[in-house]
């Protein structure tokens, strides 16, 4: 990652909502298309599932574009509550399969989040053995966080805030810090978060993950492209190191000229 | 698989319905009848569980056809809502019992999914490090997708496309295309599902699978030799690589016949 | 199994039923007493748990009697409607307790037959790469099996069948031979299961079975011996290789003149 | 164990009801002092968990008093209907920290008797294997043995029983027998069971268990020494090995005294 | 531990409340100035999470300060009634990272304390096999500590207390006292407990841990220094080694001076 600096794009969403996100532009459903996207884009690292790593290892090694390896999934055809998303390939799978780094999504504030914090505690020490960094997808979700008579503090703190925003209440301040910090306590080298909304709140969340490094999650298609570019302004004046994101680039006619603008901001060139 | 191109004889069912199905044609019954039906119906591939592998080893290996075990099944004498289809065989095993693929069944949506992706790409990445191939049995089912008030997307696209045919839930557009992108983020080499009703539709879930090859399931006996042909040509022209028949074969009084004709219609000999 | 039959002495009733079994004739309690029917009755087998296969090794070596290790258990204080009998003993203590087969319970049609299922085959796998044989107690049991509104078409066709006779549910021609699949389908060389009530029905049983060799199990003590014999000279027009028989051995006055019958009926001497 | 008899001094208390067992006579929560009872007592065995045998290694090893290490435990600060007492130390622990024997409870009748029949079947294979007994603490227990409809022959059996006696359910002839039995049948070397009230319904508890050796559970404090020395008496003459007791000692003011009783019942001297 | 006293820094309220505890005084939300605390206040230890050992190994390691590492964690985004911190890292982990003793926090009472008596037991035996210190955190709490109706005679007991005092359950004598013994039967070498009030109830918690250490966990920021100090004054007089506090130190504008108050009362130094 050079100066600290990152531009990841994501492409796990096949897995995690399904073939549905490729029909706003269908080429999008092929991979060779995407990875054309990250090499072209400038992009510093692409999460796949373990199918398309290996199905196209030598295209991804010949594009240059760093491998990120997410390590665990769920579908959207089931609809829980309290979210858990099992562990799928291993470290060891990541690095046969040329990965630099390995993803993990942590659902703190579900009932399973013993099992994640777990799994993803153990991926980190793997991978740092093995010598490749370690990226925590931290979400928190579950039915606690929806909970208006929950014995927490911290809950309590982000009903109010979201009570003087139009956030959701997985999108306060509160709890996306929470999330950033256990991140931060099991071992991350960086952390994938939502958007709080404001520079200001989105400070407390990258000074409760330092010294982790801090992604924006890119989240659904914005309805313009200056939507989504002013929140990676944002996002960059409150200290993080860029962005990880996947429809907001390929779910556009153009993916070539937001990634180019996307990789203006954060790496000035 | 001689140009991309697959006709298995599924012989599963003793497991998962029981005798029941051996009833219509009771030869069916005695697996040395099925083995003679793969043989001399050209198929590339047979469909056992480990107990006929184990006893009928030599007839198998003199049959010239190839073995593919099941390595999960559960009975339909536990009627549950959200099923799990437990491992009962290991990649090793199917090597010693001589198999050249494995197969796997994968209930997406099921609460049990987690389980099931987790066993199914562990037992892809054994089968691809011992030179074996990767069936995956893609059947999107549980208590989730029935859910009419459901928070996902995909399940919200698949009940707008139902009311607008005559399809199953399970058999709609968005429903057999996911679980089938499903087999392809896992790793498998190729993905069995249902038949979703028409060319169209089908050319999406080829789409959402691709480059993993697609099979179409045979399912129950169909009226007349044409209906279950008829299917078979449309999923060729959506761009399947074939199917995987047991009923619509062995059920049938003579199994020869149709067996000639599928393979008429997928190599063209 | 000499040409192919078997009469094997079941004795773990101590686990499943407790004591009470053997208040019929205290003497029963007494394992050194079991020991002298199965040498003196000409049984091929003597089931037991590893606690008395253990404490009497010396003593079932001498006999002569080959040894049938039950490897799973459970106690009737517990009385839960879907069972899970869980293995309690390894092949590999079967090998060193001197066992020529183990033995396992299987309930298809409990919320835990995958449990069962998984352990059956892994005990079959070990078993024969040891080269013992693998028995299968198949029970299919549990709540699913007594849903009358079942979306199972076993189900369904075992509910016709027992409208038409005096069996239970679980000793319908549908049920037992499902059982008795599974047993086949997972590996097993013999499957010991309950009987159908005739032999037109057990001979079924047998066909879903094969090649797999079919004992009957014994049950309650009946009323009168030859009501017990009648069962024996069904099973073996069917096509059944003998039976496992337990309490209307060891609960009568006198265990060897009944014995002397039953290996007149398998064995012709 | 001398003669096949056993005069065991229990001390796991602790850990099962807390230090308000202590409360009775205070100078019993240090151990040094139980330590000194048991070797003035002249107790074949000493029970502990692993932090008291593993902080005293040297003085029990001076003391020349036999170590059972306790080898699962729970707190009665969960108080659930169907307990489970999960292993906590291995057998090879035990060893370790030298022990002669090791001890588990088992809860037959709770809905996870599986798991504890398992464990200590495990138990006693490494244990046997490496030269040193196996106790099982057999405690029916859990909410099934409370069902007054229960579909278990077993459980009416012991209503009967108990509706002819002033004895606890789990202290009728039945369930306590069972519990025995299944302790047999596992492997056992020694069962520690509840008194059932009288000499003639303990003899059917030592029968059940034959050849396993039978210990008397002390039980709370009595109000005299002579009823606790009745019960020993009783015991013996039904034909157990002896007792294993905690509190009827070190709850006593003095537990020299009816230390030395007891080992005078139980030895002759 | 210099003569059996203790003064721990903690520093793992991240993990459990989130940084919601760093905005009192929002310097601390930065490690590297508790870092400084830690070294200049004295501390014996310091207790982290793996991510913060890790990425500040060398400054840790330069400190002095001996690292404490806890490897059991959860937030408080999920808020059930039955706790249970599971186990994150190893005991080789921790001697990896440079670590002088392990942590473990036990929820005794939480139905699922039995995973935590088993984790904890395990981490003891490794500690010691490894020459490191075992701490646990022992804190009773679940549904059943709140259940007035108990069958436990413990909680009984505790109810009694509660209505003379002004503490919360969980800080009575017979629950702290509970919680403490059953660290010592464990074998932890000192047990991190609530304080009880008064020098006399924690006299009892004492004895029931003896001969394991007892250190009292400093909770909530006091209103005033002196209420903090007159705690640790009357622990010390109880018979305790020392105390284990964080926000009582790192939540004050100064804290350390607090240290230094703290270091005298326990080191007279």
């Amino acid at each position: 990652m050079p100066d600290g600096k990152t531009m990841i794009l994501a492409y796990d969403q096949g897995f995690e909502h399904g073939p549905r996100d490729f029909l706003e532009h269908p080429e999008s459903a092929n991979f060779e298309y995407i990875l054309d996207v990250a090499r072209r884009g400038g992009f510093t690292g692409l999460v796949v599932h373990a199918g398309l790593a290996e199905k196209y290892a030598n295209e991804i090694a010949n594009s240059g574009t760093p491998l990120i390896l997410k390590l665990n999934g769920k579908s959207e055809l089931y609809t829980e509550e309290d979210p858990y998303s099992p562990q799928l390939y291993s470290v060891e799978d990541a690095i046969a399969l040329g990965a630099s780094a390995v993803g993990y999504t942590v659902y703190s504030g579900s009932k399973y989040e013993g099992e994640m914090h777990r799994e993803f505690s153990r991926i980190i020490r793997e991978a740092h053995a093995r010598g490749i960094l370690a990226i925590g997808w931290m979400y928190p979700r579950g039915k606690s966080i929806f909970d208006r008579k929950s014995a927490s503090i911290t809950l309590r703190m982000a009903l109010e805030e979201q009570e003087q925003s139009t956030s959701a209440i997985d999108e306060t301040r509160s709890i996306v810090a929470y999330g950033a910090r256990i991140g931060l306590e099991l071992g991350a080298d960086m952390v994938k978060v939502k958007y709080t909304g404001s520079p200001e709140s989105f400070r407390w969340v990258v000074q409760s993950a330092y010294p982790a490094m801090v992604a924006m999650s890119g989240g659904p298609l914005t309805r313009t492209d200056q939507e989504f570019l002013s929140r990676v302004e944002e996002v960059l004046a409150a200290g993080a190191a860029g962005v990880a994101v996947g429809r907001n680039v390929w779910q556009r006619r153009d993916p070539f000229t937001i990634s180019q603008k996307i990789h203006q901001l954060i790496f000035g060139a």
